[in-house]
């Protein structure tokens, strides 16, 4: 299920990697499945501020499910234009890592990114990135890992980006191609309506699908959920109805997402990381 | 049970919100409920850092239950003395989000806070504190959400004061009264006693009483708690009893605390939040 | 399990306290086992920027198992190299806080320690190290708690020290032996093998073992992972075997390592802290 497919997508970006604008604001963001229990994340801090003391660093996510690339790739691609420009996002979800996957650096609307080439990265640039593949020989610390690129290899380039390397120089080769994000649109239904899947449920049990407003043609108002035979109304904000009731909402990501107000829809509804549910276009 | 009251507290200062003394330090403290495994804390943090480049942001706790206004209320109270003058505290469990609920800025002795006025701020906030109703338009990111205003309206607001503006101009007008901190003090027993609520349970199973030291008259030693006919004597730290025995104690920030020496009382006693246990005035 | 015996080990150093090379860069390190649930990383957070605005703070782990002195002590111990040189380490598991339990500042190659006398800073000092008996007297707060010196004591200290306290300046009197690392060697078997413990398991369920790939002699690929009658041979990434497939290998930290491709050892094999395997020397 959290398997990446392995589709490229064309990057259609003719200029060469010379002209990517970067100039790095020292912010330095993370998102990766290494939770915060074991010291991973911590040591991968831990060699960036030694290669670039004024690096600061932000978590985006340490929580994506192990390995779960589709839900960082999602989680990226939603929240790194909150930061600032000159930001560098670093995001590591690798079940590949001591394969010969590429790790990729990119540039985007002022903004470099550092990751393997499984999709992480790809719901986040557009096709107008301007995409390299990383030197590893360059980066990779002396007496390094084989199961830990993260600190050994990604977090040194990721360090010398925001100290100002410049991106060309970071770079092996351009790269015309990268692997697709790992997950494709919703799938349409007979009627009119859509087929969406759980993408994930967050810390309060809300049910992110995996689609935004722009999934959903028309105003918001003219679709219903439909969950085994429950329909569950849009609302703008989880307020809007009473304690312990459904409802769905376009939430801050943005996503679509289903909510019990002051309670968990997961636990009400059952439903979980991967089950499917359909939006039908018709009000409640 | 953690649904805040909305007893209005009067504030009694009688100082215009031009004369709050607040000089940033450029720390921003962050309490919630969002839990630290999806990306919601990380998109904070990025728009603080985009409104304040320069802004020094600490995790006090992102791990009150979900909802819970009391705990946090509890936890902001107790450690933002701990803090440098000039900090900004930004406080959000805020389950009235995109309601009509107002959000504050209030200024304490040297520190500022930002929050919803759902009494978690009002722990904190003694009658002295100079209080004003955020200027919500002022600060709102241009397509924020309906359903996450510490991002795109709260962040901005605290951003903007860690940068040095003053307090008047991030107020719409003064407020006189504040929703009350949601909780009272411990119920009087008939023998002197009293009987107080389990807050939490913290993350080794300690029970943290949602009562300090200034609620029980007379020296600690003069004092037993009673569980079930089980009595517990209060000690000056963990140490002092043999592994795996309770101990009561007044903890560090400060509360009085039930524990288990190398153990955790939650799963001894089978009590978590919102259970009450009495305290009696006599030696065990 | 988790108690650190108390057998000390002599310091063999005969440098003078006044001769530890130590320049503060400005970056302090956090291990612990408090948790990020509740606000004690916070406080403690907010008392080193009190007394030391400009530092650096970073998260090593607060996830070590509660009162766990030896999973903390392994994973400093494999850590702090990571950090640049200049940095103050400060270890804070300490279920012997408000005893007569020594606190120590220790300075190897640059980087200086802070911790209770436990055992937790022993597996990351070599013989070679400068250790002291940290001036509880001079950094303890006024009113501060009898059972949270992580607060209380030590982070004043940790916060002098980066700001640039002469070490000699931080301790009462030079120390010559201190409480061993919690841990042994493994122990060896008949047929050459060796008997260790799984230290712990991490996050993604790989079973972290007590030893490194110095314990083993020899290249490791003569080596043979023997659990309940089953084999488990060593590889050099988790991707050298199939999806679901048990795996050994040397990790990142470096530790030998049992692990479940894109899956869960602990959950796989029913193992966990505290149990042990057998390493056979022959390949499988």
């Amino acid at each position: 299920m959290s398997k990446p497919d392995s589709i490229e997508r064309a990057l259609t970006s003719t200029e060469p990697i010379s002209s990517a604008k970067f100039d790095p604001c020292g912010v330095v963001s993370l998102t990766s499945d290494f939770g915060l229990v074991d010291p991973y994340v911590g040591m991968m801090k831990a060699v960036i501020l030694s290669h670039c003391p004024t690096a600061k660093i932000v978590d985006l996510t340490h929580g994506v499910p192990a390995q779960d690339v589709r839900v960082a790739a999602f989680y990226l691609s939603r929240a790194w234009r909150h930061f600032q420009r000159g930001t560098v996002h670093l995001a590591v979800v690798d079940p590949g890592v001591g394969t010969d996957r590429r790790l990729l650096v990119a540039v985007l609307d002022g903004h470099a990114f550092v990751g393997p080439d499984n999709g992480l990265l790809a719901a986040s640039l557009s096709s107008r990135a301007i995409v390299g593949d990383l030197d590893v020989a360059r980066f990779a610390l002396a007496g390094g890992s084989h199961t830990f690129h993260g600190r050994d290899v990604m977090a040194p380039a990721v360090a010398a980006l925001a100290s100002g390397l410049a991106v060309t120089s970071a770079v092996r080769a351009p790269v015309t191609s990268i692997v697709a994000a790992p997950f494709g649109p919703p799938r349409p239904l007979p009627d009119g309506g859509i087929e969406v899947e759980v993408l994930v449920a967050d810390h309060y049990g809300n049910l992110i699908l995996a689609c935004g407003p722009g999934d959903l043609d028309g105003p918001i108002a003219g679709w219903c959920v439909e969950i085994a035979g429950r329909e569950i109304a849009f609302a703008r904000t989880y307020a809007q109805v009473d304690r312990g009731q459904l409802v769905a909402l376009v939430d801050s990501l943005p996503a679509i997402e289903i909510a019990v107000r002051d309670g968990s829809a997961r636990d009400v509804l059952g439903l979980d990381r991967g089950d499917r549910v359909n939006l039908r276009k018709r009000p409640c």
